[in-house]
């Protein structure tokens, strides 16, 4: 029977414990959320859901068509300018979701004869563009800027080196400037994927590559998402304005999808905006996460120091993992919990989010709860 | 320098002619709009914009996850159930984009030890999907179920075939009975993207597969877009429920991208609402596009004879074709332009879309304005 082999793969995920179905949430959830990535608690601000609701009535629901025949309107190009203008890159181009954003960078940036340098832990969007990119990939240690130095020093001709700057897993940060004098010591290029950093790191939120220093260099490319800190939908790349251009005309994920809608190019620029206004949200977020860090840890709980919104707890096991998450659900706490096959080393976490709009109180509750609910 | 060669490729588009450069369109175009992908005129339809506004004021701006966290809304929940029932399925998962729904059901349907067999018109998603997939891929002559069987013949286990139901550059249509027929010789699957399809063919707009009696059949999977003729964004997968659930265990561009936002979710389910009060949209499309084909070829230009939405005029050179396009829309007429590397067989085209809000008025102006310029 065709398909056939699914219900044989079914029933050994059934045995392993590692079955996912999906929880359909209400729009007024009475959990208190650590689980989502609205690190600046700005998918519900009402001035950020009304950049939604006037895009869509001002451009229509859908964007109808790829960017490159109807799918660009003039909203595009001002959430374009506005997104690197405020994270210091020459220009952007959007997409439709973080994972097309990243496979466009990967894919158009390492045609054949490139060696494409990769980090162990990156997220899986950057691996798939690692194996749809015609050149070749090297998977080096994580977060090792040594191991890149080497990677680069066996390949004689363009090559690239690829990266999250925090990842998501486990929220620890990828150690950027160090990794681009790998890069310039080669006359190598550096991607970094900015989706967990953007919103949180860098002054104001614009980004781990702006802390950096890296922000519009011409050797640097950065990918961001419009999902996590500015609560909306899409992904973007920011770069040097001939780096976008190439893209424009060669990376598949852009030319051959439709363009984003415009009710999430709305609502993007609003979250941009109120950022502007607003800078203090990302520290604050920051500080959610070294408080929450500060307060688990000291219950005895292993947990890696954040460098970004994330906090991610260890688990002794994907079951315990699972009946934790639960066990703090029944309590009103939504935590994440990542488990094999979703995580690269097999180590089952609680994800925890910092989000800067929580108050101390519900800080408090969180980690009340998390230790109570300890497997 | 890093990405040095970048400069190169981009002086080679040059004196090819072959440069892409996007044209942000303002909310109210003069044009008419013969190039979008809005089949039923419904991108900007205040019913659907409204299924936006709407779901951004009760859900928020984004999804604020994947959709295994807290991605997955009741809303969501209910645009899948609602387009399973539409087009006949018995389940369906909803994604950011039609190209992540295409990835998705490719790489998950077809492990390692799966052979592929893949129609050489089929959309870049679908080749990149076979390209990822850990199954090996053979590709097979257009639209051509014999050599469909031939291929099933050469492998000994699992197997899918996959194709387009309605090609996008020309417009033609997959034998779709037939492919069915040579999968069951050989007891294997069949995954059909009917992005161009949806709200077009088949009873009401129930797609291609309903039409040609597969739709809820246990060994054929359809894709489809929700930014096509239900003018929103995202994509989704129609199967039987155990393939659907497979796919929310095991395809990364599910798993690891952020679930569709609410505006676009709200949209869609808009416009399918709509498409069930008002069925008569589906067969006005394909009756516009017969028209702008009889029109079209009395006046002695070389067409494809229409079976969905799509008409494709062929252009003498990719110059010629971009002078053409150039040409109508000075004349006050958008009109999709396809080239190389757009298009696999290298031959240039002038694509119209055959909307189904076009009046008999329209239509003739268009067909005046594309006669008068033909290069």
């Amino acid at each position: 029977m065709a398909f056939g082999w699914i219900d044989e793969q079914a029933e050994l995920r059934r045995r392993a414990g590692l079955v996912r179905t999906l929880r359909p949430r209400p729009a007024d959830s009475p959990l208190l959320d650590l689980a989502s990535n609205d690190y600046l608690g700005l998918a519900r601000h009402p001035e950020v859901a009304e950049g939604a609701v006037r895009a869509a009535r001002t451009w229509g629901a859908g964007a109808t068509g790829s960017r490159l025949v109807t799918g660009t309107t003039e909203l595009h190009a001002a959430l374009e300018r506005e997104l690197a203008a405020f994270c210091g890159f020459e220009a952007a181009l959007v997409f439709s979701s973080g994972y097309a954003a990243n496979l466009a960078a990967v894919t158009a940036l390492a045609p054949h004869g490139t060696l494409v340098v990769s980090d162990a832990g990156n997220h899986a969007s950057l691996i798939d563009g690692c194996r749809l990119a015609r050149g070749t990939t090297q998977v080096v240690a994580h977060a090792d800027p040594e191991a890149v130095r080497k990677a680069l020093a066996t390949h004689d001709g363009p090559a690239v080196a690829v990266s999250d700057t925090v990842f998501s897993v486990d929220g620890d940060a990828a150690p950027l400037a160090a990794l681009a004098a790998a890069c310039r010591e080669h006359g190598a290029g550096l991607v970094v994927d900015d989706a967990h950093g953007l919103g949180v790191l860098g002054e104001g939120g614009r980004g781990a590559p702006h802390a950096a220093g890296l922000a519009g260099a011409d050797d640097v490319v950065a990918t961001v998402t419009l999902s996590k800190s500015l609560g909306s939908q899409g992904g973007a790349v920011l770069g040097p304005a001939r780096v976008v251009d190439h893209l424009v005309n060669a990376a598949r994920t852009f030319i051959f999808d439709t363009g984003l809608a415009p009710a999430a190019a709305g609502s993007a620029l609003a979250a941009l905006t109120l950022l502007r206004r607003e800078p203090q949200r990302a520290a604050r977020a920051r500080e959610v996460a070294a408080d929450l860090y500060a307060r688990l840890t000291a219950l005895g709980l292993e947990a890696v120091r954040p460098h970004a919104a994330v906090v991610a707890v260890r688990a002794p096991s994907p079951e315990g993992a699972v009946r934790w998450a639960a066990d703090c659900r029944a309590a009103g706490l939504s935590v994440g919990c990542f488990r094999p096959p979703s995580v690269p080393d097999g180590i089952s976490r609680l994800r925890l989010t910092a989000r800067a709009d929580l108050s101390g109180d519900q800080i408090e509750r969180a980690v009340r709860v998390i230790g109570e609910t300890r497997p």
